[in-house]
């Protein structure tokens, strides 16, 4: 693994640690390499919607994350990454013992990094594709 | 109130009950009225990310499920309704005493509801529109 | 009208008869003031789609246009404007004697303006709301 | 070939024949396949926007169709498709001696079809992504 790899998964590794969120949804870091990133989380009792499906916004909430992620392993270290924008459409039921959320930069740029990411559910041996993302990144100064 | 309403109030809110989602987010239906729904939340320190705002998951759910609600209550009781797609703007970061969902549906439909929502974060006694969103829902036979 | 008024309007019909596409399109600037433009096309015959509805594209380059004079409107004379992303939702189908797109500016920004613009289609009195769209527009130079 | 698949090649054939829009743009249908269909297009004289690149409606029209008709590929020969709904990120400026859309179904289904295309630009030997669009068809009853 080069230096510079090492450095970005360090680095999106301590981003991940910080978002609370990520760890109230129980996710964890899954994958990381320059330009993707894999996040994957079950679908815990607290993030249901009305059918006992997990919720569009655990959904979501993973896409976008992986998405952004995948941005900021393109970015220089004084760097952090703000969702701008992103669209979801849902495919399936967000049901299975594992959800994994798989980013991708489809186009850099020094002023906006447009995103996409893949979400799976899986259940047993079988792998569904449940939603699609499409947004955009805007590069922010780091915090100190 | 006509007798009308009061059922679509109360059953908006035994649907909202059984999300556990919004209990995790500690929402609360803050008000109904046909094809009008508001939501709101605290941020909670769970649902940060890495800045410390509140993640684009949280505001993306409070959005969603506002407009996923507008769209609820102008169906027929033997119809659930599940989200087919939506985009969210994010316009300021998410930082406040409060997070307020207004969900509008825009083109009802038997088969399509096109629907919007704006999220405002409240501080003090200032509302800053942080996000605004734009989608689909599909109308699904509802569960026994 | 003011000074500056009248300078915007005269720049944003001047960039207006710069596009072909809006004379291929027979599209007149219909209305400008700061943070809102409005676009009013008749739906020509080489503009349809397979059922003799106005194609989505024609809708869409209406309501993208009108989006993006009313992010210029509030511009500086040396920064020009680009779409970077939008999206539509179409609600009904384009037929009628009038298209009339309105843009909005939602969220000024030095970075990113992020816009709406709502496209109805008038048939003798009556005004149908067929289209809604949502995106973001980018500030940059000029061009001599 | 199959004869379905030659049926599905004559049908979308005459759909796209249909569509004066198309002609307008110069348009021609450049490959078709069972859930993939190609599109290109020169960038005609009277399709620019005010910087002379492609307008942003023409690489729309263009996305939105190949993915439309990516659909019709998959579906019986009694219904014909709508565009519900499509997102267009804007990645470089459309120029060069040919645009070529690629739609595809990312999934198929009974009331909605989730569809994505990408747009490139050829400019001699290279080829530019200039814009991803996903989006949601909707089957309608054809016309006799």
């Amino acid at each position: 693994m080069a230096h510079s790899d090492r450095i970005t998964i360090d680095r999106i590794t301590r981003s991940f640690a910080s978002q609370t969120m990520m760890q109230t949804l129980g996710a964890r870091l899954a994958g990381v390499s320059p330009g993707e990133v894999r996040i994957e989380a079950p679908i815990l009792p607290g993030l249901r919607q009305q059918q006992g499906f997990g919720h569009a916004g655990l959904t979501f909430s993973l896409g976008d994350s992986a998405a952004g992620y995948a941005a900021l392993s393109l970015m220089p270290p004084d760097r952090d990454v703000l969702t701008a924008e992103i669209k979801i459409n849902l495919l399936a039921p967000a049901v299975g013992d594992l959800l994994m959320a798989t980013g991708r930069v489809i186009k850099p740029g020094r002023r906006l990094m447009v995103v996409s990411a893949e979400v799976h559910a899986q259940q047993g041996d079988t792998l569904t594709l449940i939603a699609i993302l499409q947004g955009t990144m805007v590069p922010v100064a780091a915090r100190a």
